[in-house]
């Protein structure tokens, strides 16, 4: 598997907003081939510099990036006006 | 639970240098009360903004807020020059 994470910089106010665009994105990969599983989180504190932090797993690097570009194609991403993103595929090294 | 989601900013050639001052620093912390669990990532890419991202379950925001301190207290916790930390705790709001 890989892990795609991804930590938002959120707008002031604009948490709700951010969460209902994600679950959009979200209802359209789950569906697409080698989707396995994701969990948003959201920071316990107003002043985290990420406020919410997606950590999903893909069965591969190319099934994760086959489906953004099919998210794009269908419009299936709504913008946040100053969502800052980061996404970046990662695989586990340590684990206890 | 709570969930310590940290983003590392790895200067250039300095990985497995920051790798290894996490080990130090996990080894601590896994000993500590509330401690769960720990996953470290690296990015696939050498390009992406964090290297490495550690995803820890800690009991609560006071038992990770404690063993912090005791970390800092016995000096595990090994500095990397240059090194960007971005530790925040988050809470699961959205799971599938």
């Amino acid at each position: 598997d890989v892990v795609l994470i991804n930590a938002f910089e959120v707008p002031d106010g604009q948490r709700e907003a951010a969460i209902a665009a994600w679950e959009v994105s979200r209802d359209f990969l789950a569906e697409q081939p080698g989707y396995i599983s994701t969990v948003l989180h959201a920071s316990l504190s107003p002043e985290a510099r990420f406020q919410l932090v997606n950590v999903a797993r893909w069965e591969s690097a190319e099934a994760f990036e086959a489906a953004i570009a099919e998210m794009r194609a269908a419009g299936a991403s709504p913008q946040i006006e100053g969502l800052g993103i980061n996404p970046a595929l990662y695989t586990e090294i340590r684990r206890d």
